[in-house]
């Protein structure tokens, strides 16, 4: 199996990514041992880093990163000589089995829906992101693949978050909640009241709205929202470690630090994938550790050998056809896509 | 000074309300002497709470709930014998000073519109809260008055959190963030990337956009963003102590967890206004505790003092236009105005 890293994307490129790499192939070696990693950047630039020789499973991808390191995001994703667009089209072409990068979320999904189809039934693909709940964990998904959403790219969300909370975060039979203002039924804007009804009927199981204070709780294990909320209630939970350390010094616990540290950590996720796309992108923090892009590697692996754009797929156009043939809800679900 | 009390709204009502009355006269007997207590509600089942006879500074008004204990925000906001309503309205005629309500912000947010005018120059009342920072607090606003905000929906925001800030958190320069999914200029949704430009051109000390993670960083004293998005996030954060306090469970540290509960609690502040009207409504927790409520009280009588409502129309009426004279920013907010 071939990942490809976008050796150039992220703050602290490109020694995070190296070292990323390094510690991936290490980790890899007992549990995964046909992982190859394929790095895309300038050779002249990365082979500096690997003095002691290449390692085993590891080569170059020799490109320039020329107007890929524009600070705007869309002409990154627009350009097709950079090195994400070209990671991706290799990709496409079944050169490698997955791409992997830190760089603007903006530019890596422009990229994806330029380079990669999207699956069939998905008109919005989106990104998730595990967080911790109080017991087990809780998908929250879209966290900024796209700003708003439509009631039927939140249905649509709700379907792909149920696929990766069950193949990839071993969860049996998640519950789907939608994130709003209120529980009621009637509460919420348009689109979110109107989701609410085309979750009833989905045969999913819906357990109504859940409100910002459930999401930690854990009453949903799938919880969907548009990609503005989802990004600001992630990158506020990222916060709150440094918040709470500093709120806590004054107790001198440094045990109960790294506990917390531990428990809300985001690096142990590394990236998550674009949903509803036939590919494996992995989408990673811009600020990404060496362990968080191992861990990144690690699960685009999994994801790759789960097969879960695939999954996707046939979830939407087998099981989620015989759950709505009879209620009416295909009929308007199409209308939606052909809208 | 008097301040009407919906007796009947919130989770916990009457007993919460009557309770939390009796505790902001005790708290106020030295502090704030002239403050009066009018508990808004049915005299047949507020009586029974006074065993003891009715405390010096306290009155009913006696009114029935019917219609307005109805489940639907629309329906109790829109029926003019409402509690709620009857209390706004007896507000705009002088009766009382203030109205602290826990009853359904929805509800409330109506019949505030409805019995108050809005002060001149506002389009679109908001509410914020104060939330904790590494370095004093932030004021978050909207969270939840309306659902969507436009670019000078968000510009009115920064100005009427700009005054709340100065007049009530007493933080003499506030500078003011916008929410968005990065810092970058030409980030977000259109309507985010438009209220960048006019904050820009505002006079305001704006700092640009602010992340997620910024919040508690206290990167900002006033922090803007549309409603729905703002309640997600306060009720995400009044979750995180619910959550912190089973996770930091194997530490048993008692004082640890005290020190924490103190640090986030939100009934430290019990309620806050609804901004941008003529008059004082206070929108407090539906769970609040009678310590929430007695907060609130006293706020409201803190912000009749400091003529808060005046200070708004007068910032907006008098420096507002100073500052924008010069620049084209007046002529486009007056077209937003209008249209």
């Amino acid at each position: 199996m071939k990942i490809a890293l976008d050796a150039m994307g992220g703050d602290e490129a490109p020694e995070a990514l190296v070292t990323g790499a390094k510690l991936a192939l290490e980790i890899s070696a007992s549990k995964c041992p046909n992982l190859q990693i394929i790095l895309f950047g300038p050779k002249s630039t990365l082979e500096p880093h690997f003095e002691q020789g290449l390692p085993e499973r590891l080569e170059f991808y020799d490109i320039s990163d020329s107007e890929s390191s524009s600070d705007d995001p869309h002409i990154a994703g627009a350009d097709p000589d950079s090195i994400i667009r070209t990671a991706l089209r290799k990709h496409r072409e079944g050169f490698c089995d997955a791409v992997v990068s830190a760089g603007p979320t903006g530019a890596q999904v422009l990229a994806s829906l330029l380079e990669l189809e999207k699956c069939s039934g998905i008109t919005r693909p989106a990104v998730g992101a595990a967080l911790p709940a109080l017991y087990g964990c809780c998908y929250l998904i879209d966290v900024g693949a796209s700003l708003v959403a439509s009631a039927h790219h939140l249905v649509q969300f709700a379907a792909m978050g149920i696929i990766y909370a069950r193949e990839i975060l071993n969860i049996a039979e998640p519950r789907v909640g939608l994130l709003n203002v209120g529980v009621e039924e009637q509460i919420g804007e348009r689109n979110v009241i109107e989701a609410y009804r085309l979750l009833t009927e989905s045969g999913f199981l819906f357990v109504g709205n859940v409100e910002g204070c459930d999401v930690l709780k854990g009453k949903a294990e799938v919880i969907v929202t548009n990609g503005f909320t989802g990004n600001v209630l992630l990158k506020f939970l990222e916060g709150v470690p440094e918040f709470l350390t500093k709120l806590l010094k004054p107790a001198e616990d440094e045990r109960l630090l790294n506990h917390l540290d531990r428990q809300l950590d985001y690096q142990q996720f590394g990236g998550e994938p674009l949903l509803g796309i036939r590919g494996v992108s992995i989408i990673c923090h811009g600020a990404s550790s060496p362990r968080a892009i191992a861990s990144a590697i690690l699960r685009a692996a999994m994801i790759v050998e789960k097969r879960l754009p695939e999954k996707i797929e046939s979830f939407l156009e087998g099981k989620f056809t015989s759950y709505f043939s009879r209620i009416k809800y295909l009929r308007s679900f199409r209308r939606g896509l052909r809208t």
